[in-house]
């Protein structure tokens, strides 16, 4: 019997010990919890055999790190992670509450099982293990933030201010996913992101429809008005220059990125789709991956209650937010909203954008000595090869990385699609986080057998 | 010292009361305070001298009904009203909460104060003024219903089965407003209503943004764009057959109408507006009283928390209503809107149309023994000639009353423009309050006398 196996049921129980903290860095509410996440981390980095594990204060949520360093010949991993989650309302569409995990049909479901803290915790167990059978391959530093899904604002700063700390080779996360259980894959593209807050005002009060209605601007016909602007009836972007870096990919790329094992028919089954959407003269595959997109994630003005309301609100707000591909930059497009947002604006209304954070896009290299060692392990876990793949998320800092760390990433994430992260009842597979604590020593011992050569 | 000025504290103090009780009743959760504010009415009906007071049932809210027949040879005149109320939210926009009534600068601040508890409640006390000063000049029937603000659903099964007991000459309602209290005014012209609730399903789940953003059709976005279809760039509305119906008036009558006093820089400076709005080649006064208008009330769907969440919502709501104009009808009209609604969802999404209630629009009258009996009252009490005006809300009951009944309604309303009835702040003047409870038998005097000759 391995270790794995003699342990599962305590790895497993201490996930669900971390999931119960609501660690939701976007609502102040949630403040005391997200700081016990991390307290919660650091004491069982410990328990894994890490050393000089602290919290490190940030002008935000403390960065957790530990490290592992067992010969300064071998090479540096340095893992990175997040501890915080999303907000998980709407709570009633949950089957179960978001902050009581249960585990149903070999699947935990709960809020971060699978974004992020169900794949941080592989890591931790995996390091365990790997102490418990010897030393490790590779000397380990690992990094997990708790400001993720809220635009890692800290996490900059911090890279820059321990560059001697966070000297590595290479960076390892596990933030994505796979096609299948059945079929391994490597996300080898992000998109990045530029999101937005708008609000309109229209009247400098509420006013009762009847008495003003067709002679004073409603900020939410004008908010709709100038969202739909945005699209053409194409779905192209209407955003003045908001293609012009868009990276044209060849059509032997295209042909290449179509290889994926991807049926429209299964996609639109599965979240309960009659059609396809999207822009004009693209496939699916390539609307997720290749190209950039404009979303409205929340909107609201007016009377939202029960009954009717006869009312002109005075305000409307939505968040709005962009995904870019390369070599857009979330600088630039966060510019050229805002500046277009406002000028389309109708002359009796006001419009405020604020914007919220950002990512870059970014495309990691295949043909990499870390690259391969994680392509070898999961083949060797699943026995079958793994597709590189063009993700639609953003994982912002892996662009960071590069930037301020001059290191590339590897994607080994082991989520699927169907895991709802972001969604009610989010849930992460029993098989998905014991087949991640399997594979990541693989990835290491042959990283560190790449290395060498 | 008059009855008046000798009583009004009291009377004022009595109306404060009837407005703590929070009469909401388009929320379930107010049901009890709906019933406690028709009890309150039923007695000081009583103390008033009425007679037959009752609570009479319906399948909602009761009606309390009360009269006083002094002569069968006297004209009767009955007395429509309500004493339900608007939803106060959002509260955190009040000074002072809008069910703890607060006397200020010259007005009564609460939710109801104007609309419509302050002026029933000059009914009230007018009449208990007339009976202590001798016979009544009329026979009077007070009718007041606790279902007007959610669409008076059981009105109208109530006025068929009652008509023997609701029979009278005319009908006289305070429910609208005068252009100053410098200026008096009566209402002969009220838009109707068409209300529904819209419902926008995309994917059958929440999903995140970056993995699925750009290949399924986001219901914001969709919901957005189906809303800014609905006008033209000249804000016509695009409905197919909305204008067919609407009655156009000839070059006479709309200059007439522009003869009201009015300014367009006053407008936007009382609502804090930079520019006027509305449809192309109208004034404001007749986007107002005789043009047609679709106004979004309520829009929600997806992440309205704080921070930024990277969601795509299912599902995304609105409240759309239209005030319609003769010779428009209110069931032709949803038909119309409802069709149409569906008809321009893209072929990935599913629309749901719920119409809550309307009302018909309606002209009453200026030439009737009732019209001239409220201006003649106006004028004594104001000292000014009232001017006829064409009002932009809906009291849908006028209409249903005439059909019914066969009777012309007099629109004897005191709110002001500024009122904010509907609004955060709802107020009423104590100018206005009393002015109504003095100009009410002057209209019962006047009334009786040419109704003599």
């Amino acid at each position: 019997m391995s270790y794995l196996q003699q342990n599962q049921e305590r790895f497993l129980n201490e996930l669900l010990d971390w999931l119960r903290i609501p660690s939701v860095s976007a609502d102040p509410k949630f403040h005391g919890d997200v700081l016990r996440a991390a307290e919660y981390l650091k004491t069982r980095l410990e328990e894994a055999g890490l050393e000089n594990v602290e919290l490190c204060a940030t002008a935000g949520y403390p960065i957790v790190y530990g490290e592992k360093l067992v010969d300064p010949n071998l090479p540096t991993v340095l893992v990175y992670g997040h501890y915080d989650v999303q907000p998980a309302d709407p709570y009633e569409l949950w089957d179960s509450p978001p902050f009581e995990p249960v585990v149903k049909d070999g699947n935990i479901y709960a809020r971060g099982a699978c974004d992020d803290k169900g794949q941080v915790y592989m890591h931790v167990k995996a390091l365990e293990m790997m102490s418990q059978q010897g030393p490790l391959p590779c000397n380990v530093k690992v990094m997990v933030e708790g400001e993720e899904e809220v635009g890692s604002n800290n996490l900059g700063t911090f890279v820059r201010q321990n560059k001697d700390k966070l000297k590595a080779d290479v960076i390892l996360i596990s933030d994505t996913g796979i096609l299948s259980n059945e079929q391994p894959s490597i996300e080898v593209g992000l998109r990045g992101l530029s999101y937005h807050e708008v609000e309109v005002t229209g009247p400098n009060r509420d006013l009762h429809s009847g008495l003003y209605g067709g002679a004073v601007p409603n900020p939410i016909n004008v908010l709709c008005k100038m969202i739909a602007s945005l699209h053409d009836e194409n779905n192209h972007i209407t955003i003045p220059g908001f293609y012009d870096q868009v990276a044209v990919l060849s059509e032997e790329e295209r042909a290449e990125l179509n290889r994926v094992p991807h049926s429209d028919d299964e996609f639109k089954q599965s979240i309960g789709l009659k059609d396809t959407y999207g822009e004009a003269g693209y496939t699916t595959v390539e609307r997720i991956g290749i190209r950039p997109t404009l979303d409205v994630n929340g909107i609201w003005g007016g009377y939202t209650g029960e009954g009717a309301k006869t009312v002109i609100a005075s305000k409307a707000h939505a968040k709005i937010s962009m995904r870019l591909v390369p070599h857009q930059t979330s600088a630039e497009i966060t510019q050229l909203f805002q500046r277009h947002f406002e000028s389309i604006a109708p002359s009796g209304v006001t419009v405020v954008v604020k914007p919220h954070h950002g990512g870059e896009p970014v495309v990691t290299p295949t043909d990499s000595v870390a690259y391969q060692a994680a392509a070898k392990a999961l083949e060797t876990s699943f026995g079958k090869k793994p597709i590189p793949t063009r993700g639609g998320g953003s994982i912002p800092i892996v662009a960071m990385f590069k930037t301020e760390l001059g290191l590339d990433t590897v994607l080994l994430g082991f989520g699927l699609d169907s895991d709802a992260i972001h969604s009610p009842n989010e849930h992460y597979g029993l098989f998905n986080f014991f087949k991640g604590i399997e594979t990541i020593p693989l990835f290491y011992q042959n990283y560190a057998a790449g290395m060498k050569q």
